[in-house]
């Protein structure tokens, strides 16, 4: 049994997402297992490192599929790039130890969130980007960014239901840069909860506008209630930029 | 009677190209004059700089419109933001002399072609290239586009009918730069004909894949016949920059 480790880039606008669904077929892993069982013969499963949400896009996102059949790496990538829709591509194969799992031993994530943040619309970065046009101080975002580094329970910041499962992170980046008419947002983490990027984000921009107090967070923190942080961020801002693991 | 100046960026990829014809209503000039007419109460006739194709996109596209209503231009901006469609955007609205005339005044143009070189397909400019991973000599390309500068009877290098217009241009700059997978022409010149910007490009591709030597480009020239050129390079890599007015 061969391990196939793969790095892919997506434009998530007409998707629903990464995870395959009951019936729904217009996922990204949906359209990778279709071609890739195409491609071998038989029946492939997909791992991605993580779900990605409708409309969320990815610049590095990394899956592992096992396979019978051994077909060069080089191959794979020609026939994958030639078949998969125009807005997937597949930047590399290669095979990977037996043991390698594309979610299970992931050490650290990148997200980007881009907020294009004038009067004018951009016409040609707007699948990839949320249009915001009001004030935004970027120092108090920066502020209350700093509240937000390293090891929390997120759950304030997420979407998914009380359950079991630690909903505790370590988030070792959250920069905010201005850039012309773009806000940058870069967050680095050994995990992230469902919508955990967006909240982040969608509450700082609630503090660069005024709304909120950098110093609210670790009172956000606190309550451990989704309902007291900020909005979700609308997803064509965010892209999955890079998986880590461990060498 | 008030004379407005606009510069628009739009995505062409939707659009049968600028100019309104017949019926077609799906043209950047016909949806700006549909959303200015509307703005302003009544019938509004927009002159472009110039045409652009069907597929073909502007980053600096310049344009100007009478009115009888007099109404600020920062109102303007707005309101033409607010209703047109998002792969239309108005950059600037200022009021201009009686006489200003975006087409008969243009003194140069700037459009930029840009070709997508690699295996891997690019997901995220794919609307903005034209994807092509054959192997090309920017060198050579380099060489033809040099025998291509000043002024020359372009007659074969367009898509133009015999007519009795002349076909004299002068091109001032034409410079193929390769950044990492991107191959990028820049053209400036004082008129282009009809897809004269892409048969250029067409030809030159030829050249650096080693199918046309650089020094047939005068024998080109000389023919003034649209056959003996290269082929028409698609649309989507092609962006009109910016228009040049004497001031």
């Amino acid at each position: 049994m061969k391990n196939y480790k793969i790095r892919l880039q997506y434009d998530g606008t007409r998707y629903d997402g990464w995870q395959k669904q009951g019936n729904t077929k217009n996922t990204i892993q949906g359209k990778l297992e279709e071609v890739c069982s195409r491609m071998l013969g038989e029946a492939v499963e997909i791992h991605g490192s993580g779900r990605t949400d409708a409309g969320v896009h990815a610049a590095g996102q990394v899956a592992n599929f096992k396979s019978e059949r051994a077909m060069k790496p080089e191959e794979m990538l020609r026939y994958l790039n030639a078949y998969l829709p125009q807005d997937i591509a597949v930047l590399s194969v290669e095979e990977a130890p037996e043991r390698f799992h594309s979610r299970l031993l992931a050490t650290s994530k990148e997200y980007r969130y881009r907020v294009w943040n004038s009067p004018i619309p951009n016409v040609f970065e707007r699948r990839f980007v949320y249009q915001d046009a009001r004030s935004f101080s970027t120092e108090a975002m920066q502020k209350a960014a700093a509240y937000c580094l390293g090891e929390h329970d997120f759950q304030s910041f997420s979407s998914v239901k009380r359950s079991k499962k630690s909903t505790v992170r370590t988030l070792r980046h959250l920069d905010v840069e201005r850039m012309g008419d773009e806000i940058r947002f870069t967050l680095e983490g050994n995990g992230f909860l469902y919508n955990m990027v967006r909240i982040l984000v969608g509450t700082l921009l609630e503090v660069g506008e005024g709304r909120r107090q950098p110093e609210s967070i670790p009172w956000i923190f606190e309550q451990k209630n989704r309902e007291v942080a900020g909005f979700t961020a609308p997803p064509q801002g965010l892209t999955l930029m890079q998986v880590h693991y461990k060498v």
